[in-house]
């Protein structure tokens, strides 16, 4: 039976990150393809995405988990009420978004697509999906496509009258991609016929829109074995026709679909090209880096879904922290009268959701700090700036992905937790949270690949100056506060952390060159502290725009609550995680693996 | 569809703690009640509960899952294959297996309860609580019924023709029992009529045996309000006749099931009692007190089901990590001549396997150490040893009940992330055994209570006693380890931080004197510290006894190397949580609640 679930747009928090602290208008007025851009214009976006998302698919999702989708004959039925909140999405233009006015797109910047995946992916993570895929293989082919492939695709994904998929993993080739062995067979008019099975294929096979874009990687015939041999292919389920019309049926055919511990109302599917007609995209045997445009917003869109999981799980553990009487309060009765006080009166329960707090919040202004960055990388008007921002995405989108997500999760088991028994039971809805957040430390690259690639690719590979040049923008920032400032010792707490983590870096690196598998063995922990500094960082610069109005203002005043008690209770797990970070690795690699 | 699962009796694991570690047939040799066990009686039940595990229980633990039990005309029907598990555990004389002779029982020590809970638990965890429940009910008659109660319940529980059911929570009831509303209204023949309505009540109606023994706490009629005014009553499914034959149906009516994120196999009731008869066990309002026979064994029961869902993650992780193919070693090529190297030649894998391996290990030495304390306890010959027994379960409880199911979920996530993808189709049940493993962090008293309990009752009542006590063993223990060991300086960390935690429990002692909220407040990292600790003084203890046979033996060298591991990446936790523990409540208790 699907249960109760109220999900309420937090446009407060928003309004705070957006225009009190980042005031992202003024920002995105800088960049020369938004000079118009207000901030009302950014609240009537967030009011519309709100409510739809309040409306239209947050009371979809616990049937989307209790009904999932299903598979006859070939064909999938999505739950009840998906598709006709895809037509309604439509009907409001949310397709095209960000994508460019010849497209038909209304051309808002990409911090504004992070509004969808919060208020749609915090509503309804299953249904984003749907739209999310889109939007990336509307990227994807905006940045590798042909002109003619362009003209082509591009205003039909735009529209939402087509959709997009992602089509990369075989059973043998997950993290692997490397190993994939579906085949493309050049055809003399210029296409390839593509063959071979892909698994976990999101959103491949439904019944929205009138025709499925499919992104597929497959290897063609005599290219090198290897990720090296890769390309990047269009197959679409029907071939477009002269008019830009679904015309025959491609022989890309839905074989089933995987049965998943959550985000159960996305389509996840095996599918089987047979000699599918497909066009190459981009540069032959170069198929993973045209990838990555898609995989990239995947990865940045993933460490957003961890706000989102935490953003549902923290409305209802809170709500039922207030409402549910149990125990005493330690510190005398909190409601004269009755036999027991609300949760929220307990220091533990307190200690949880404060955890959740500072865990949501941070995440969130991460997610919106990255994403403008995004949009400074791509249309700022000073090349260096540009390249600035793109180094800070590079460097950042794993320590996103994996700290968001992984936070994520915690938090939903929190709210479990501060649900006790009735949590366990699934009331409002709160198991499917954890089943649903738990994807977003797997796909889309799972965190330990994303703390190697921190690690190996992000730092290591350039002697640190990426990382090197975040933290002077840190300390950039820090040295706003005064001395005597009540903030001056986060800010200190920040930057103290910065230099040990800079000190580590070299000795990483020393063990690194020496043993390569010292990039597995402290990647991880590696990327833990940084997510603390980070976010210890965000908080600082929070609590730096709350501190002014917190004497009159509950919401800013709860800013500094929650800032004191980040550096007090989550920061520290830096100390762990910086010692294990610098141990050898030796410690996990000698051991033979009979051992196990 | 039920997945493959095949669990496999760790015996070698557990010769080496029972045997080579605790010498546990020694130890009990000296009780004058088991002074003529021997190790092949260990050794003979290790391999009838395996067969019992592997064989007969295993193989139902995904349709359980599956399935759930159903509910129709209040009648509950178990998953398919329950019944008949049950009629042959109760055949082959497993349900009195510490049952007293007097009683048709085998009369083993307790321990030998904690290899059910271990192996029948890894094996299918819902399945055990049909099983652990009927013990905990046995044990709690023994302890508190009359004579009469006595000569009637316990034959037929050590027997199972009866089973037994627990009944506490209410709606309004959870952790807060004093809120009960079940009320008991005495008859003129000593009798009890109850009428009430309870949930959560775990095995209380289903289709095993011939009778259900519920023992439900009810208040009786003009008693006290909260937790002062509860007294336990035993309440028949069926009334025993003169014959002690199961009588005229008891108004005791089962309302439906709860639906739960796991355990699905284990029908969790609502049961209605409709002026139901029931018989006083122990004292009136005593109930509390009484219960709590049954609650200490379901806690201990409850941390060694964190260790039997790790233990179930780590099987399917190894597996999975030699035989899946992804990715290239940084250290080169393992396997010549193949794309790719097996998962387990990753060093970021290992990470996990080894936190796997070094959490389940140590929870089981917890376990079966902690098992003989309370053989111990109840029969020494010395006074003073039973005290100083009671006295280490009392501290440790609710170490192991939250420190090991926490662990425990942590373990079933982790094997889940090393099969990425495949993990969260739930391929070979993984996603199960988190779900399962969820509860165990739940039920029995939520793991925030345990870190009060701890650092409330068990640490600061005594002004620490208890915990110096502990810490006199644990140095006396580790003085074996000469000065130049390798060994010395995991047992140097131990000490260091066993001074640690005694140099802090002063001071939360000052700060709870003026704020009582310090103990929720610092509760939940002090348990964890304190667990931590307690895992480096049994991984140190595992490696003495590993040390002398690690050059011959790859069994021992795992030992050590897993001891290695604990110390370099998982004890240094500690030094996060000792900062939490130290920090003033005021952190968490100041903010305004409407703030959250």
């Amino acid at each position: 039976m699907p249960h109760p679930q109220t999900y309420v747009a937090p446009t407060r928090e928003l309004q705070f990150i957006l225009h009190e602290w980042l005031d992202a208008a003024t920002q995105l007025q800088a960049h020369s393809s938004h000079t118009g851009i207000q901030r009302t214009d950014i609240d009537t976006l967030i009011a519309e995405l709100g409510r739809f998302a309040e409306n239209e698919v947050g009371p979809l999702n616990a049937i989307g988990d209790s009904d999932g989708c299903s598979f006859h004959d070939g064909k999938v039925t999505t739950p009840a009420g998906f598709r006709e909140a895809y037509a309604s999405w439509c009907t409001q233009g949310f397709p095209g978004l960000t994508a460019a006015k010849e497209d038909g797109g209304r051309a808002l910047p990409n911090v504004m697509t992070n509004l969808v995946i919060e208020l749609v992916g915090s509503a309804n993570h299953s249904w984003l999906m749907y739209a999310s895929i889109s939007r990336g293989a509307y990227e994807c082919i905006r940045a590798n496509g042909s002109p003619q492939q362009r003209a082509l695709y591009l205003p039909k994904l735009a529209s939402g009258e087509w959709t997009g998929s992602m089509c990369m993993s075989e059973t043998q080739a997950g993290t692997d991609v490397g190993l994939l062995q579906t085949s493309a067979s050049p055809q003399a008019d210029g296409s390839y016929r593509l063959t071979g099975l892909k698994r976990m294929a999101t959103v491949s096979e439904h019944d929205f829109g009138e025709n499925i874009v499919h992104l597929v990687l497959a290897r063609i015939e005599g290219a090198p074995p290897g990720s090296r041999g890769i390309s990047l292919f269009i197959v679409p389920k029907f071939l477009p026709d002269a008019e830009h019309r679904p015309g025959a049926r491609n022989a890309a055919w839905c074989e089933g679909l995987e049965d998943k511990m959550g985000i159960r109302g996305t389509p996840t599917c095996w599918l089987r090209f047979d000699g599918a007609t497909g066009f190459l995209l981009g540069e032959a045997n170069k198929g993973l880096q045209a990838m990555f445009v898609m995989m990239n917003i995947a990865r940045l869109a993933t460490g957003m879904q961890g706000v989102n999981q935490s953003e549902r799980g923290y409305q209802v553990a809170v709500d039922h922290a207030r409402h549910r009487l149990q125990g005493r309060s330690a510190s005398g009765n909190t409601v004269p009268g009755r036999e027991a006080d609300p949760l929220i009166a307990h220091a533990d329960v307190r200690r949880m959701l404060f955890t959740q707090k500072a865990w949501l919040e941070a995440g969130r202004a991460f997610g919106y700090w990255l994403a403008l960055q995004v949009d400074r990388a791509q249309a700022h008007p000073d090349a260096a700036a540009r390249h600035d921002a793109d180094e800070l995405v590079a460097l950042l989108t794993p320590v996103f992905k994996a700290f968001s997500s992984d936070n994520g999760y915690a938090c939903t088991t929190l709210a479990q937790q501060i649900m006790g028994g009735a949590g366990y039971l699934g009331e409002r809805g709160v198991d499917q949270f954890i089943r649903d957040a738990r994807v977003a430390q797997i796909y889309e690259g799972a965190n330990g690949i994303q703390g190697q690639d921190l690690l190996g690719r992000k730092v290591l590979a350039d002697g640190g100056n990426r990382l090197a040049r975040f933290q002077q923008r840190v300390a950039a920032s820090l040295a706003r506060i005064e001395p005597g400032s009540s903030l001056r010792p986060f800010a200190d707490s920040v930057l103290e952390l910065g230099e040990r983590i800079g000190a580590l870096v070299p000795r990483i690196a020393r063990r690194a060159a020496a043993n390569p598998d010292q990039i597995g063995a402290s990647g991880q922990s590696f990327l833990r502290v940084l997510g603390l500094q980070v976010y210890g960082w965000l908080w600082t610069e929070m609590a730096l725009v709350a501190l002014p109005h917190a004497a009159d203002s509950p919401f800013h005043a709860a800013k500094l609550a929650t800032a004191r008690f980040y550096f007090a209770y989550l920061f520290p797990e830096a100390e762990h995680h910086l010692r294990v970070a610098d141990i050898e690795a030796d410690v996990v690699m000698t051991a033979d693996e009979s051992l196990f």
